[in-house]
């Protein structure tokens, strides 16, 4: 074949974000917003990119190899994925999103897990999506070294998902939840954000008693999405953001719309992802988007995926 | 003699309000904004303001009982101050307030330990500061039948004040804290404030969890204070607005100031009271107080009050 074509939806996380680094549960949902990752047959490794910080910059990757410093983090997501392989061929790899990078949507993961995908299919090799998340999970902390494998997990999976404490287990969800969600470029980088709350952590036992809270609010959520109480799970999404926006990886602008949406009676808000900007996500009714898009958020498109990556072929 | 003049400090909650209601600490100041409220011989008893929401009203009051539906809050109090003396005499009581009503600074309990300071002196009683806090709180509480003793003991005593979990102790901190407060008009009655908190409860135990975090941080905040330790203060300060905000009981422009002061590296800011708009206290510094006023809050004197309620003859 020619070449592999992956689509990879993006994703959102409903609770548990921060608190998920610590070992507690965290709940999200693989969604429609995709991203594509199409490896093809090539003289020369090239990675390429329409869209993502990288803009229309081709790099000649002969080597595999590349000085860190002079790359963005999605060439290097992708070069890392093309490192896991022992049979390599050089390929054009080009990724294609409609979101920006770096605003909770796991376009991260979803670079790592479309490259996985793809080339896997391309070398001939038959991976399963459950085998995709693993080994996209251990290329992401090879990189990363810290975060969470919520992520390469539910974009490779799709569906709505739910992450024991202290487990590497994934759960299906049996519930359905219609969201609305939207973001804004973030103000702080994770670096920063997982310093402040290290920096608070230090201080005191406070730390660690929101992230049982936080914990809890999510077992309760997994009940309430089990039980479509969406009420229920709305007004646990206003606690939920209260608690990240008391760890201090909230952002004034996400604030004042969340706490809005809440005085105006809607069912519930909240930030979701690493904060400091980034994405928000609102139990959906007719005034949900108004709201979000008032706030200058781009709106994303934010119904249930529930096939996770898929691959083509194209001759 | 002819009259006697109280001034009544006001206060500001620095940190547990609503988690004083279920018998959590908290901790209170009084300030150098005060209220006047004057006991002057009369034919008849007449209950003035020229502030206040009753505005300049008059109403005569021999018979010393009110329709309280006609009546508002700052009338009810005086009547209720007044009838709990036995020696009735006829007076003519003027409240004097700078401050709007109702924005968490203790007004309403500011009345009461103004009228009884006032006229217990005016009919020849000698009550300490103590019985004067202890008498004030009977009447409030027979007024308004929740809340927590902390407004009219801080007005009545004056200084930093430390209110232990489930007692009816008050004890002095040994401590300072400069702060830069203001208030915006509230949107949301104490009332509705105080449903939401109870709903939110009746659903689950989270509410119990997160009264019993800002339990912890009243507490820590306790030991920062006495050790002058003003960053870490701050830190507590925004770690309780983001768990009062998780109830439900901040204001977006609120939400969105405490960010925006965390977002720019300020020492630390949260609301004060009851919340649904009202007053927002920060650790002082050079922005703080522009911050405020650049949200449309207006400034108040938080310089710390110390001395408690003063009386004064007039003749």
């Amino acid at each position: 074949m020619r070449s592999v074509e992956a689509i990879v939806p993006l994703k959102l996380t409903l609770f548990g974000e921060h608190a998920v680094v610590y070992g507690y549960p965290a709940i999200a949902m693989a969604i429609s917003e995709t991203m594509k990752v199409r490896v093809e047959k090539s003289d020369k490794t090239i990675v390429s990119s329409n869209t993502l910080t990288i803009g229309n910059i081709k790099v000649d990757l002969d080597e595999m190899r590349a000085e860190s410093s002079q790359l963005n983090r999605v060439l290097s997501y992708v070069i890392a994925a093309l490192n896991y392989f022992q049979d390599r061929r050089p390929v054009h790899v080009s990724v294609e999103s409609t979101v920006e990078p770096s605003v909770g949507l796991g376009t991260s993961a979803a670079v790592i897990v479309g490259v996985v995908a793809s080339y896997s299919r391309y070398i001939g090799l038959n991976y399963s999506p459950e085998e995709i998340a693993k080994i996209s999970r251990e290329i992401e902390r090879s990189v990363q070294g810290l975060g969470s494998r919520m992520d390469t997990y539910t974009t490779s999976l799709g569906g709505l998902l739910y992450f024991p404490r202290n487990s590497d287990d994934v759960m299906r969800i049996n519930g359905n939840l219609q969201i609305a969600a939207g973001y804004i470029r973030r103000a702080t980088s994770t670096a920063e954000i997982l310093r402040r709350v290290k920096r608070l952590r230090d201080r005191g036992h406070i730390v660690d008693k929101i992230m049982d809270v936080i914990g809890e609010v999510t077992e309760l959520a997994r009940k309430a999405l089990e039980s479509g109480d969406d009420s229920l799970l709305g007004e646990l999404m206003y606690v939920n953001h209260g608690l990240l926006s008391s760890l201090g990886v909230s952002h004034p602008t996400i604030d004042e719309l969340v706490s809005t949406a809440r005085s105006l009676g809607m069912k519930g808000c909240k930030m979701s992802g690493g904060g400091g900007g980034g994405s928000v996500i609102c139990v959906r009714e007719p005034k949900s988007e108004i709201l979000l898009e008032s706030k200058g958020l781009k709106i994303v498109n934010s119904e249930i995926n529930s096939t996770g990556v898929t691959t083509k072929e194209i001759n």
